[in-house]
Parts: C-alpha cells; structure tokens; sequence
C-alpha cells in the first residue's frame, strides 16, 4: 500500500492510500503511535451504514474501544450547533485527552471532526478516514478544519493536523457519479497549477478513472496528495505560497454563494471557477489561449461542468468577491497561471475580475 | 518598563509589565509587529469604563481601527453562547485575518476572546491586556483559552499564544479587595512549586503588596510572569513538566465545582487546593511539617483561606476528582511538592486523596 509522510516537524504524519486500508484502520492506527483506548469515531448517517461496521471492527481487533457519533450528511451540518452536539456526544463517549477521533466520511465530517478533535480539551488526537474524491485528494491533508457562519464559508476554523490519514479508495466505487466527478476538479487543479505532466497523465487516464479501475485510483489519490503535501510543507499555515491551492475557488465560492450553497457541488463550482481563473490568467498572466483550451478540455473529459452560468454577475455573485476582498484585506489575492504547472498569485480589483471574465 | 520574552520559537512573544502600559498600548502593538489596522477589543461591561476609552485612545494613536465589543462579567461568559456572540461581533466589526484581537479584561476574557482569536479565520492575532491579578500574573502567558461546557469546565479550548501581553499593574489599585488578594494564590504557587526564595520575599513584602504599592506589584507580576514563561518554554502543550502549575488546582478545582462555581473565587479555591496539595505532600511525598506552616502562614498572611470547608466529602467534590481521574486516564495525576520550590506529580487514587486529606 503506497505511503509517505507529511514532513511538518513534531506535526508529521503518515499518510496511507490503498484499496481495503479501511480493514487496516486499527493496526495503522497503533503503528502511527496512538494509544488503544476509548476513542470515537464520527460519520455521517450516508456513510454509517456502508463503513462503520468495517471500521469499528478494525479498531477493535487492535485494542480500541469506539464510540460512535453519526450526524446528518450534507453542508448544513458544517456549523457551530454541530461542533457544540460534537462536544456534548465526547463527553457522553467519555473521551479523555489521549482519545482519538477518526472522522469518518467526506469533506464536511472531515472537517467538523477535525475542529471538535481541535478544541476539545485543547486537541486530541485526530485521524481522517476520507471516503469522498474530494476529501481523499484534498481535504483530509494539511489541517484545515471549520465550520461555516451564517455570513461566509470557513469563516470558524483552526489548523490542526491530523496524526494519520488512512484513504481507502475502495470507497469511492459507491459514490454517486456526479459526486466521483466533482472530486476530480481538485485533481485537475494540483496539474494546473505544480504538474503539467499530471495534465497529460489525467487525459491519458480519464476513461479509467472514470470506470473507477482500483489501481489508477490509488495511483491518482497519491499523486493529488503528495502534490498537497509538497505545498503544505513549505507553507503550513497559508501565510504565502499554499493559497495556490485556492486555484478555481476565488470565482468557484461565490458561485457557491450566490446560488445558495446548493445548485453546484464544491468540485463543480471550482471547475468553473478554474475555467474563470484561466481567462483571467489569459488577459493578466500570459496564459497561451490553446493551454487554457488544454485545461478546459480536460474539465470537460471528466464530465464537470465549464460554462459560467446565466446571471452569475447578480449581487450575491459580487457581494461574495467584495466578502473575498475584505477578508484579503483591500484587494482579491487571484491566483492565476502562467502556463500549465506554473501558479502565481495576483491583486485583481472586483473591475479588472469582471472585465476579464467578459 | 520590564520587558522580556517568552521564548517559543516561531511564537515567541514580548511581555510589558508596568504602570500606565495601558497608555502605550498602541506603540507596544506596532513595536510587536502588529499592523496598525482594523481590530476588536474585547472587555467586559465592568472594565469598560475604567480602561477602555485608554485602550481606544492608545490604539488610535498609532493607527488602530478599533471596534469594541462588551461582554457580561462572570465565569457564566465563558460558554459556547459567548464564542457564538464574538464570532458574530468580530464578522460585523469587518475583522480581517490580519486584525488584531485585545483582550482587555480579568481570566474570563482572556479565555474567551483567546478562544475566538484562535479559532476566528482559522487565527488572528491576539494580545492580551490582562486587568486582574490572576490575569497579569498567571492567564495571560501560556496560551491556554476556552470555554466551559455544563458538564465540566475548561473542556473546550486551544493552545493559543498571544503576541504580546501588556500587564498595567495600576490597573489593580482599583480592584476590590477580595478579587485583587484571590490573585496572591497563583503568586504563591510559583514560589511553592520552583522559587522557594520568593516564599521569603512575599513574607517580607506582603504589608507593601497588600497595600497594593506600584513598585512591589510590578516586581511580584513581572517575576510570576517570569517564572510561568520558564515552565511554559519547556513545555508548551503541558505534555508533561507544565503540569506542574496545576498545584493546588486538582482540589481547588473540585470545591469550585462542588460549589457551582459560585461560593469561592477561583483563587481561593487553589489556596486551600494548595493547603490540601500540602497535606498530601506531608504524607505521600515527605514534605516536612514545618515547610507546610510557612506555605499555610504565607496563604494566610494575604488574607486566603486555608480550611477545607465542612462538608467538602459531599457527592459534587468526589464526582469532581473522579472527572479529573477520567481525563487523566484513570487515575489523578496530583502535583505534589517534596519541598519548598520542589513539585513533583504522581498519580493517587480517589481512596489515597481522601484518606491523606483526613
């Protein structure tokens, strides 16, 4: 089973990509140093009934005595009355400060478990266990945990890493097929902005990827995650070069505002958010038209959507990239390319984003 | 002014003590690299209007922004209700990741604006202005921040370092008698538990400290400070030495629960916690007699109890020790000290607390 290490000093982790490494849960959890005892395991009521029993069996046999706490699955659930239930249901489950949390399920458990395993007790041990592409290729490495506010996205959150990743890709042969999908546009980002070649591979690769082949699975959740990792290491806390990794989100989160949080999946919004950002990078960056086709191209092959919707230039479009602005202090911080493989970061006014975007 | 560091690598911070800091608020934030922006002082309606026009006044000077928001006074402010209410302040008062959150108050606002700042875009930057002997001698260093949760308190929180701590010692003239003399517990503890010398000096000085003498309170504050940031460097998650500042706590912790938080104030909850921690270290760690009256005669000359009040074996006092034993894994880690300036922890039994407390 391919593994590698997360390399951040005393907050160094073992990251684990493999099909069936779910039944290994408890044995990699001892191997990554935490103690078997009382711990919990929090997932969602999508998730529970498809790998609970797997996980909780695997913890067992290694010594582990599992609580479980299931919430319900779907953006709502990233909010502050969860992490207080969270709090409520730990000290039900009688965690104490050597407990381990293992969240369970996709982007949003990964995050809601990770800010209670943050701030419970001033932080207890935490291990993600991603069963979404999303959370399998993004979110499950580098510590960003939180939750949303009424007024914006990820506006409540810490930077707490987990102790171990454990990526079953296994679990991604159930998923809904627009949810598969969207999990690529994260994929296609890591190409767009540090790996051309990747590019190539993933055209290459698409329609097995898309028949969801075990091994090209693994094979692209490693590389997405040591690509991550590559970034997290040299700028753990986002004070420079890891907004990179905001490739696509700048436009893909007010899409997501503007419609609510629910017409376009993350992975969706980011999708058109990058084809956003390379017509941008095309006017501000020097981004050669045929490369931004090459990108648009490989979006398009994974089935996700490229066009900008009907009315996107609404109040609630800009009112997001003003809220963008604001938390950026005076100006968007855009990230755009140069050419495939190669980000950079650029100060655009709400004006210059709007004429670009035509 | 004293000034010094506390030396935690990339976290490291500077602490003033002295009278009128308050009034260089403003300068001391610049001179810690803080950008003279918007940013949110947090204090409580007691505060308020004693210091907060200062502050304002001092920040703007060097040109801070600064909105405020007002909390209730009271241990019932540090709840999830509250977190909520700030996070929802700091979102209206236009903080941005790189705003500055001031802390101006006693313990509980240092806890809970602590928590916010930690946990408020993932962390903005925080600096504490602590307005209570408690505060200025022991909660404003360290980075411990949180809430309570009904069921015990502290349970939620983070390790959270501040960037800077300005402690104004002529901000405890004004404070009334009990809550300024509850202080003197922590101060004690220092001496107890590593400065044995510093047990002499605040016999010696204890007329001029209770006499609340600016150049006394600026000595006793700027040395506790000292004495924390020594233990602090060294262990900075308390996974081990740090514990050592929970002397007097395990029991003072107990009879605060016991009485709902209500009857004493915290610090004169640890003065007999310290009393008990002294008898137990009498019996469990050889502490001679005699060195147990000079710490009992000390608690009593700055006008602390020292009797475990009747009735203490109640139900609430032992479910208290036992909550500690769960967190602590099963058993209660009790610091102890085998001298004067000498802690030590070991684990006792709920049977071996009660029996050695008599």
């Amino acid at each position: 089973m391919p593994v590698f290490n997360v390399n951040l000093g005393e907050r160094s982790y073992p990251v684990n990509v493999g099909a069936g490494a779910l039944d290994d849960l408890g044995k990699l959890a001892l191997g990554a140093g935490l103690e078997a005892s009382r711990c919990a395991i929090i997932t969602d009521t999508n998730i529970a009934p498809r790998y609970l029993d797997r996980a909780l069996s695997s913890l067992r046999k290694a010594g582990f005595d599992a609580a479980t706490i299931e919430l319900a699955p779907g953006e709502e659930t990233k909010s502050l009355a969860t992490i207080a239930a969270l709090y409520e249901g730990m000290t039900e489950a009688r965690l104490d400060r050597r407990s381990a949390v293992f969240a369970l399920g996709g982007g949003v458990i990964g995050d809601v478990a990770g800010f209670a395993a943050a701030t419970f007790m001033r932080g207890v041990p935490l291990v993600h266990v991603p069963t979404s592409v999303v959370a399998q290729v993004d979110s499950s490495l580098g510590g960003k945990t939180g939750v949303n506010l009424r007024s914006a996205k990820n506006l409540i959150g810490a930077f707490y890493q987990p102790r171990l990743v454990v990526a079953d890709v296994a679990t991604l042969a159930s998923l809904p097929e627009r949810e598969f999908r969207e999990g690529l546009a994260e994929v296609i980002k890591y190409g767009a902005i540090i790996d051309a070649a990747m590019l190539s591979d993933l055209k290459r690769d698409m329609p097995a990827i898309l028949a969801r082949e075990t091994r090209i699975l693994e094979s692209v959740v490693e590389r997405s995650l040591r690509l991550k990792a590559s970034v997290v290491e040299r700028d753990e806390r986002e004070s420079g070069l890891r907004a990179i990794l905001n490739f696509g989100h700048t436009v893909g989160h007010a899409l997501e505002a503007a419609s609510g949080y629910g017409n376009y999946r993350h992975g969706e919004a980011v999708a058109i958010g990058m084809m956003a950002a390379s017509r941008l990078s095309c006017r501000y960056a020097g981004l050669r038209i045929d490369q931004a086709e090459r990108l648009a191209n490989l979006i398009r092959s994974a089935g996700l959507p490229t066009a900008i919707p009907e009315g996107w230039r609404g109040e609630q479009f800009i009112g997001a990239l003003k809220l963008d602005k604001k938390r950026a202090h005076g100006a968007v911080e855009f990230v755009l390319i140069s050419q495939l493989g190669h980000a950079l970061s650029r100060q655009l006014s709400i004006d210059e984003i709007l004429a670009g975007l035509g």
